[in-house]
């Protein structure tokens, strides 16, 4: 029997410097083990409290609807699409990488309607196409979009969508998985509505969370659905009952407790740093990356105005084996960057400085070792 | 701002004796906390293929698909029913607790016609009472039952259901969310189709992560689907592509990495002390809190053939204010029970000994604490 050779498994200590997960912070690890207490316990629930307002204060909102979902981010996608869609709804989706893609998927398994909204892969959205779609589709009733694509390390103008979608009485569905807490995203000054993130980014997180939030408008949109929800697990009216609501709290499903104190701890450490200060060391790492690229000769793919600094696209040189140096990376040096996706597969790889990695050590790190791998 | 006051969390230690999350082993705390890697890192896929291995040990089967799912047990149940079931598909639906209903919810949600077979809450699902829906409804293609129901201390013969179910051409969804690991659960040779647990109940890992498995039938019935799978996050087709499939794994969502290493400590824990004998621990451990609760007057609701040593429901003597007697034992004992579900609310206790809780100085610990707190 296979089984009988498996024991625990200690891995190593790797530098995480890809699209997700980063490197989690000593502080929110040591979260993670603090004793497992009940999912209805005062003290928890306490927490949860907590926890609510840290996001808010993450999001830059004072939305009542904001926890997070206790699954990864695609699950906190799903949550906003099976929620805000109903069957036949038309729905305005923009794809400039892999996620666009996904909330397509989405709006199918939904039964809505899709209309799409293509700009190249590495390219931020277009809003002028973006408006002429809400022009040729008044029957529309939402816009999605991603904020920060990390499948290709380009940032879109959230709030101008957002400002467009309005005009055209649409509602918004953003993604802001890999935007939050690494780049300026401001949900209530920009009128997104319904808003979904992931925690393995620059939160520094473990990954498997998904914080969500909705504004009143969503919320509206959400409580005259005529259809109900077709998820049991992701039914937001459910959900409230155990994050919401003075005093009881319905059980609904069992929260990931431990997980959920190192979120805790996470937005603890974001809340002492101060969002706008993690914002300018996102940008000054993203910064001091750039230049040690340009000096190994290396292009960053995304237009300069578009770029994400936490996410780092970069084209990898004629001749030179993707699958081979990140090989070397890893395994000589335990530093992990990312593969692209989809068609930038072997074209690109991905240099995450996102939450904890986001520092001048790792920057350093990981030009020298890129140094090492490609001169060899 | 509120906010300025939030500092780390800190939870008391309790003694967990509720209906789950039980008591975590301090050895799968420690895992919680160990380095995140990549969720494709080498390791990391040499980690789950180990945890495949265990669960299949645990579930008692050699399915080739059996993993975790990234989500709590919930979702692990809506995974197996919008993956077994299409718009249409009739169900039989067993109900003799919360958790038989909430069955219901996804086969209505999934557009599937339910046939309710009713049980009372407290007993075991009838196998007459099914041979004759069964019977009533030759259209039906599946029978969904609780093994082990947490809402109630009951546990359904499972072996004799699948048999009525394939005796009539229906395949089987089955929750093991609660028996898995602490009483007999024999997948493949029961026959069990689609089968989902949790892991925060006899592994004695936290919550958050739910472990599915599939038989070579219940796979065919998902490969032969004539619609797709209305959930992106759930589609097993997508799920496998990260969890299985040699050398390559496609990139779906980012797994949960460091609860999957603790899961894995979980099992490696299980399989040291060896499955029969944590089934032979919880049942002797039973025996003793039977004994005790005897000796206090106190009495157990579930008839004796059809009880859960894990999970104990006792009636709340006439006279006892069940919230004030709870709300005692955690403040002053840092001991949490289960309080009753729908119908049974205020008139049972649920004493749960499971996984790591199902000791003997809990037994003890719960009886003088709860002899104290009655006899005030």
């Amino acid at each position: 029997m296979q089984k009988n050779t498996i024991t625990s498994f200690h891995p190593l200590e790797r530098t995480l410097m890809g699209p997700g997960p980063s490197d989690v912070h000593p502080r929110v690890l040591e979260a993670l083990s603090r004793p497992t207490i009940g999912h209805l316990d005062p003290l928890f629930i306490g927490m949860m409290d907590e926890l609510k307002q840290l996001l808010r204060d993450a999001f830059q909102t004072g939305n009542e609807v904001t926890m997070p979902i206790s699954a990864p981010g695609s699950a906190g996608m799903e949550c906003c699409f099976v929620n805000m869609l109903e069957p036949g709804d038309k729905v305005i989706v923009c794809r400039n990488g892999a996620f666009g893609g996904r909330m397509l998927e989405n709006v199918i398994r939904c039964g809505g309607e899709a209309v799409i909204v293509d700009d190249p892969w590495g390219r931020a959205v277009d809003p002028e196409k973006v408006e002429q779609a809400l022009k040729a589709n008044p029957d529309a009733s939402l816009l999605a979009f991603v904020h920060a694509e990390t499948s290709t390390g380009a940032l879109s103008d959230a709030q101008t969508l957002a400002k467009l979608a309005h005009e055209h009485d649409c509602l918004t569905i953003v993604d802001t998985v890999t935007s939050l807490g690494g780049v300026p995203l401001k949900v209530d000054e920009w009128k997104l509505d319904a808003v979904y993130s992931g925690t393995q980014k620059c939160l520094s997180c473990i990954p498997g969370l998904s914080p969500v939030t909705f504004n009143e408008a969503a919320m509206e949109k959400v409580s005259k659905r005529q259809s109900k929800c077709q998820s049991w697990f992701l039914d937001l009216s459910l959900i409230l009952g155990y994050w919401e609501g003075e005093g009881k709290r319905a059980y609904h499903h069992t929260a990931p407790i431990n997980p959920l104190y190192a979120l805790h701890e996470a937005l603890c450490i974001l809340h002492e740093e101060g969002l706008e200060n993690s914002w300018q060391r996102h940008r000054q790492q993203h910064e001091s990356l750039k230049a040690g690229l340009q000096e190994l000769g290396l292009e960053l793919s995304v237009p300069e105005a578009e770029r994400l600094p936490q996410l780092n696209a970069v084209r990898i040189p004629e001749g030179v084996d993707d699958a081979s140096v990140r090989a070397q990376l890893l395994n000589d040096y335990n530093l992990e960057i990312g593969a692209g996706l989809g068609d930038s597969a072997g074209k690109l790889w991905r240099i995450g400085l996102m939450g904890y990695s986001a520092n001048a050590g790792n920057v350093l790190y990981c030009l020298s070792a890129l140094k090492k791998v490609l001169r060899q």
